[in-house]
């Protein structure tokens, strides 16, 4: 079944109303008729499953059938800190870290990032990033559409960490040195509703500055098991081991 | 320190031999001078530390300067039987699958794959898939270079179920209602050197009749969480659990 986001004031005595993007693809591309049936969710809030009675690409009405729960969040809130990569690497992944479920993506500009990114691009590309998101929450069955930040400077990267209840930093010399327990003892220390905030080198790996920097504000390094992964698959990885922990083996 | 796989001949008296593209790659690539060090890796067998003595576009020859513990395989061995999907889907599969730890990649024409490959294209396509697991298993310090099989047919599938240990099937039917015992059930009853097979859909899922069959041959059906992924990343989730399960939590 088609999912849309929709604002809270969109669902009033149980009549959904869409317009926008979202009327236009209801309407146009999909095609769908009268009495079809399509799930909207108010990111944070209800879910619900509805049926179309009129239909036109400028706007759509659909009456509620069901309030469905959400049980489709991670018990722990998790951020990814992406130090700026290359090319459409954050795309990816926004687009994957967002099915595989985490809360929010924060790029900054790592030391070793070769992007720079001045306001005016800053601004068009989070636009975009915010746009990936919000698809790959519907497709993936997602209750919120994660957050995207406007890049970060490292200053203000470090002063957010008390923001979070755990911050790690996947590091490949932890990897290398076969560090193996810092990512399964931050999962047991944290229970259902924390924050975690989960911090990612760019390609050339953040400086020794900045892991300085990180641990001086209590981040601690996190291996990732034996193989070196790529910064675009590194944020992965944790969030399939989070959801493995959480989800899976409770 | 860049890595390269070698074969055995490659290896006499603790000397290297390197020729190929490798050999051009250190030569006029890397520009790496006399002295300077690298890690070759016969596939399976031994990885050596070396200092580079003799270099020219066409041989580059090195001195063992120590033996090194390989390490950095997945305890079990996963091959990621994937639904052929559409576009360039299999080539990230096969990248990311490789940093992950995959034992062996297994495209397979599934009911609902859109793509179909001649022989000849297929051909094609598997050499390819090849050169993306060599240098994404060089990248990510694996020990073996994964295999990339040419397409198999749903019956070939079938028949080599009775080759792995245990075979999973990713079934989104299973995450929707909320199964999620069986991943944990597996990796808890496998061993190291288990062989494990885990089969994904293509886009559009596999068909009920492939279902069947699948489970007839003893296949067990797998929810990978409550959020719906994609076909191509889907896979990533099941390496980075039985990373997780197997190397960091033991």
């Amino acid at each position: 079944m088609q999912r849309y986001f929709i604002d809270e004031n969109s669902l009033q005595n149980d009549i959904v109303t869409i317009t926008g993007d979202d009327a236009h693809h209801i309407a146009t591309v999909m095609r769908m008729k009268p009495d079809q049936e399509i799930i909207c969710t108010i990111p944070g809030a209800s879910t619900v499953r509805c049926a179309l009675t009129n239909i036109s690409s400028e706007t759509v009405e659909a009456t509620v059938v069901e309030y469905v729960e959400n049980t489709n969040e991670l018990p722990i809130s998790i951020t990814i800190a992406s130090g700026l990569p290359k090319g459409d690497k954050l795309e990816l992944i926004i687009q994957k870290g967002t099915e595989l479920g985490a809360s929010a993506f924060l790029p900054f500009q790592a030391a070793r990032s070769i992007v720079k990114l001045d306001e005016k691009k800053g601004a068009k590309k989070v636009e975009r990033w915010q746009k990936i998101a919000k698809e790959a929450a519907e497709q993936s069955y997602r209750h919120i559409v994660p957050t995207v930040f406007a890049p970060f400077s490292i200053n203000q990267l470090l002063n957010a960490i008390p923001d979070y209840d755990e911050c790690i930093v996947a590091y490949e010399e932890s990897a290398k040195s076969g560090e193996s327990a810092q990512l399964v003892q931050t999962f047991q220390s944290l229970k259902e509703g924390s924050k975690l905030l989960v911090v990612f080198g760019p390609e050339g790996g953040l400086s020794e500055k900045e892991v300085e920097q990180l641990t001086e504000k209590g981040a601690k390094l996190c291996g990732l098991g034996p193989r070196i992964l790529r910064t675009e698959t590194a944020p992965f990885y944790v969030l399939a081991a989070a959801s493995y922990h959480f989800e899976l083996m409770r």
